[in-house]
Protein backbone atom coordinates (compact mmCIF):
# COMPACT_ATOMS: atom_id res chain seq x y z
CA UNK A 1 0.00 0.00 0.00
CA UNK A 2 1.77 3.36 -1.08
CA UNK A 3 -0.71 5.72 0.69
CA UNK A 4 -2.39 5.11 4.03
CA UNK A 5 -5.74 6.77 2.14
CA UNK A 6 -5.76 7.33 -1.29
CA UNK A 7 -8.96 9.62 -2.87
CA UNK A 8 -10.33 10.25 -6.07
CA UNK A 9 -12.12 12.59 -6.90
CA UNK A 10 -14.47 12.49 -9.87
CA UNK A 11 -13.48 15.57 -12.58
CA UNK A 12 -15.87 13.58 -14.97
CA UNK A 13 -17.99 15.88 -17.36
CA UNK A 14 -21.12 14.98 -19.13
CA UNK A 15 -22.82 16.72 -21.94
CA UNK A 16 -26.45 18.85 -20.44
CA UNK A 17 -28.46 18.07 -19.46
CA UNK A 18 -27.29 14.85 -17.53
CA UNK A 19 -26.05 15.10 -13.75
CA UNK A 20 -22.70 14.94 -13.11
CA UNK A 21 -20.24 15.89 -11.16
CA UNK A 22 -18.55 18.81 -13.14
CA UNK A 23 -14.87 19.11 -14.18
CA UNK A 24 -14.33 22.67 -12.93
CA UNK A 25 -15.98 21.74 -9.15
CA UNK A 26 -13.85 18.33 -9.43
CA UNK A 27 -10.54 19.73 -10.13
CA UNK A 28 -11.17 22.67 -7.33
CA UNK A 29 -12.17 19.68 -5.03
CA UNK A 30 -8.74 18.20 -5.49
CA UNK A 31 -6.75 21.76 -4.94
CA UNK A 32 -8.62 21.84 -1.76
CA UNK A 33 -7.92 18.22 -0.57
CA UNK A 34 -4.02 19.10 -1.60
CA UNK A 35 -4.17 22.16 -0.07
CA UNK A 36 -5.33 20.53 3.41
CA UNK A 37 -3.02 18.03 3.04
CA UNK A 38 0.01 19.87 2.56
CA UNK A 39 -1.06 22.43 5.25
CA UNK A 40 -0.90 19.23 7.50
CA UNK A 41 2.54 17.73 6.12
CA UNK A 42 0.23 14.33 5.06
CA UNK A 43 1.30 14.91 1.28
CA UNK A 44 3.03 12.31 1.06
CA UNK A 45 1.17 9.79 3.15
CA UNK A 46 -2.46 10.67 1.80
CA UNK A 47 -3.15 11.14 -1.56
CA UNK A 48 -6.25 13.33 -3.46
CA UNK A 49 -6.41 13.06 -7.23
CA UNK A 50 -8.33 13.36 -9.94
CA UNK A 51 -10.48 10.35 -11.54
CA UNK A 52 -13.06 9.68 -14.15
CA UNK A 53 -16.51 8.77 -13.56
CA UNK A 54 -17.33 7.17 -9.88
CA UNK A 55 -20.49 5.62 -10.87
CA UNK A 56 -22.47 8.27 -8.63
CA UNK A 57 -23.09 10.81 -10.85
CA UNK A 58 -26.75 11.43 -9.25
CA UNK A 59 -25.07 11.84 -6.07
CA UNK A 60 -22.22 14.41 -7.32
CA UNK A 61 -20.10 15.77 -6.64
CA UNK A 62 -19.02 12.39 -5.56
CA UNK A 63 -15.74 11.33 -3.99
CA UNK A 64 -14.36 7.70 -2.76
CA UNK A 65 -11.92 6.86 -0.14
CA UNK A 66 -9.78 3.91 -0.22
CA UNK A 67 -8.67 1.01 1.25
CA UNK A 68 -12.33 1.69 2.65
CA UNK A 69 -14.14 2.15 -0.59
CA UNK A 70 -15.83 4.85 1.35
CA UNK A 71 -18.38 7.05 -1.13
CA UNK A 72 -19.20 10.75 -0.72
CA UNK A 73 -21.62 12.85 -2.37
CA UNK A 74 -22.22 16.21 -2.80
CA UNK A 75 -19.29 17.26 -1.60
CA UNK A 76 -18.85 21.08 -1.37
CA UNK A 77 -15.35 22.81 -0.98
CA UNK A 78 -16.42 23.36 2.62
CA UNK A 79 -16.78 19.90 3.72
CA UNK A 80 -13.43 19.42 2.76
CA UNK A 81 -11.31 20.28 6.25
CA UNK A 82 -13.68 17.89 8.01
CA UNK A 83 -13.38 15.33 5.33
CA UNK A 84 -9.46 15.12 6.12
CA UNK A 85 -9.48 15.77 9.65
CA UNK A 86 -12.00 13.27 10.75
CA UNK A 87 -11.81 10.53 8.19
CA UNK A 88 -8.51 10.60 6.52
CA UNK A 89 -6.44 11.13 10.04
CA UNK A 90 -9.24 10.16 12.45
CA UNK A 91 -10.40 6.76 10.82
CA UNK A 92 -14.33 8.25 10.99
CA UNK A 93 -16.32 8.05 7.89
CA UNK A 94 -18.43 11.70 8.16
CA UNK A 95 -21.80 10.08 8.19
CA UNK A 96 -23.92 13.28 6.64
CA UNK A 97 -21.80 13.37 3.56
CA UNK A 98 -21.70 9.82 2.93
CA UNK A 99 -23.72 7.78 0.36
CA UNK A 100 -24.73 3.94 0.72
CA UNK A 101 -23.70 3.07 -2.72
CA UNK B 1 -17.82 -0.84 -0.86
CA UNK B 2 -19.42 -0.33 -4.06
CA UNK B 3 -17.20 -2.49 -6.24
CA UNK B 4 -15.52 -5.44 -5.19
CA UNK B 5 -12.49 -4.41 -7.36
CA UNK B 6 -11.86 -0.61 -8.15
CA UNK B 7 -9.33 -0.31 -10.60
CA UNK B 8 -7.93 3.12 -11.68
CA UNK B 9 -5.14 3.64 -14.90
CA UNK B 10 -2.94 6.75 -14.74
CA UNK B 11 -3.86 8.76 -18.16
CA UNK B 12 -2.29 11.72 -16.18
CA UNK B 13 0.06 13.46 -19.35
CA UNK B 14 3.36 15.43 -18.52
CA UNK B 15 5.37 17.46 -20.61
CA UNK B 16 8.27 15.85 -22.24
CA UNK B 17 11.10 15.35 -21.50
CA UNK B 18 9.48 13.69 -18.29
CA UNK B 19 8.67 10.10 -18.27
CA UNK B 20 4.89 9.60 -17.60
CA UNK B 21 2.22 7.41 -17.98
CA UNK B 22 0.60 8.76 -21.27
CA UNK B 23 -2.85 9.80 -21.88
CA UNK B 24 -3.34 7.96 -24.97
CA UNK B 25 -1.91 4.38 -22.85
CA UNK B 26 -3.65 5.25 -20.52
CA UNK B 27 -6.91 5.49 -22.44
CA UNK B 28 -6.37 2.34 -24.23
CA UNK B 29 -5.76 0.51 -20.90
CA UNK B 30 -9.28 1.69 -20.15
CA UNK B 31 -11.23 0.37 -23.03
CA UNK B 32 -8.95 -2.98 -22.82
CA UNK B 33 -9.57 -3.16 -18.82
CA UNK B 34 -13.87 -1.90 -19.58
CA UNK B 35 -14.02 -4.94 -22.79
CA UNK B 36 -12.58 -7.76 -20.78
CA UNK B 37 -14.58 -6.88 -17.78
CA UNK B 38 -17.75 -6.56 -20.21
CA UNK B 39 -17.01 -9.98 -22.00
CA UNK B 40 -17.14 -11.59 -18.37
CA UNK B 41 -20.33 -10.22 -17.42
CA UNK B 42 -17.80 -8.05 -14.31
CA UNK B 43 -18.50 -4.95 -15.23
CA UNK B 44 -20.94 -4.31 -12.36
CA UNK B 45 -19.00 -5.04 -10.08
CA UNK B 46 -15.89 -4.34 -10.99
CA UNK B 47 -15.06 -0.88 -12.29
CA UNK B 48 -11.95 0.16 -14.24
CA UNK B 49 -10.90 3.58 -15.01
CA UNK B 50 -9.03 6.65 -15.74
CA UNK B 51 -7.11 8.51 -12.75
CA UNK B 52 -4.62 10.98 -12.59
CA UNK B 53 -1.07 10.85 -12.02
CA UNK B 54 -0.40 8.09 -9.43
CA UNK B 55 2.90 9.07 -8.26
CA UNK B 56 4.90 6.16 -9.81
CA UNK B 57 5.59 7.59 -13.08
CA UNK B 58 8.77 6.21 -13.33
CA UNK B 59 7.34 3.05 -13.58
CA UNK B 60 4.10 3.73 -16.15
CA UNK B 61 2.19 3.39 -17.58
CA UNK B 62 0.51 2.60 -13.90
CA UNK B 63 -2.44 1.38 -12.15
CA UNK B 64 -3.19 0.22 -9.04
CA UNK B 65 -6.28 -2.61 -7.79
CA UNK B 66 -8.53 -0.87 -4.76
CA UNK B 67 -9.43 -2.43 -2.13
CA UNK B 68 -6.01 -3.79 -1.58
CA UNK B 69 -3.66 -0.94 -3.35
CA UNK B 70 -1.53 -3.00 -5.42
CA UNK B 71 0.34 -0.89 -8.06
CA UNK B 72 1.34 -2.55 -11.10
CA UNK B 73 3.80 -0.93 -13.75
CA UNK B 74 4.66 -0.94 -17.50
CA UNK B 75 1.59 -2.60 -17.54
CA UNK B 76 0.81 -3.37 -21.43
CA UNK B 77 -2.31 -3.90 -23.46
CA UNK B 78 -1.63 -7.69 -23.37
CA UNK B 79 -1.21 -7.29 -20.12
CA UNK B 80 -4.92 -6.81 -19.29
CA UNK B 81 -6.39 -10.50 -19.78
CA UNK B 82 -3.98 -11.98 -17.02
CA UNK B 83 -4.83 -8.89 -14.65
CA UNK B 84 -8.45 -9.50 -14.79
CA UNK B 85 -8.25 -13.34 -14.62
CA UNK B 86 -5.41 -13.53 -12.19
CA UNK B 87 -6.12 -10.36 -9.95
CA UNK B 88 -9.35 -9.50 -10.48
CA UNK B 89 -11.17 -12.60 -10.51
CA UNK B 90 -8.70 -14.88 -8.99
CA UNK B 91 -7.45 -12.41 -6.02
CA UNK B 92 -3.72 -13.01 -7.02
CA UNK B 93 -1.42 -10.69 -7.30
CA UNK B 94 0.51 -10.60 -10.58
CA UNK B 95 3.96 -10.63 -9.28
CA UNK B 96 5.88 -9.91 -12.55
CA UNK B 97 4.34 -6.86 -13.02
CA UNK B 98 3.91 -5.59 -9.45
CA UNK B 99 5.44 -2.28 -8.01
CA UNK B 100 7.17 -2.95 -4.89
CA UNK B 101 6.52 1.39 -3.89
Amino acid sequence: MKFQKHVFICTNQKEAPKKCCGAEHGAALVAAFRQELTQRGLQKSIRAQPSGCLDACAFGPAVVVYPEGTYYGNVQLADVPELVEKHLVGNEVVERLALDV
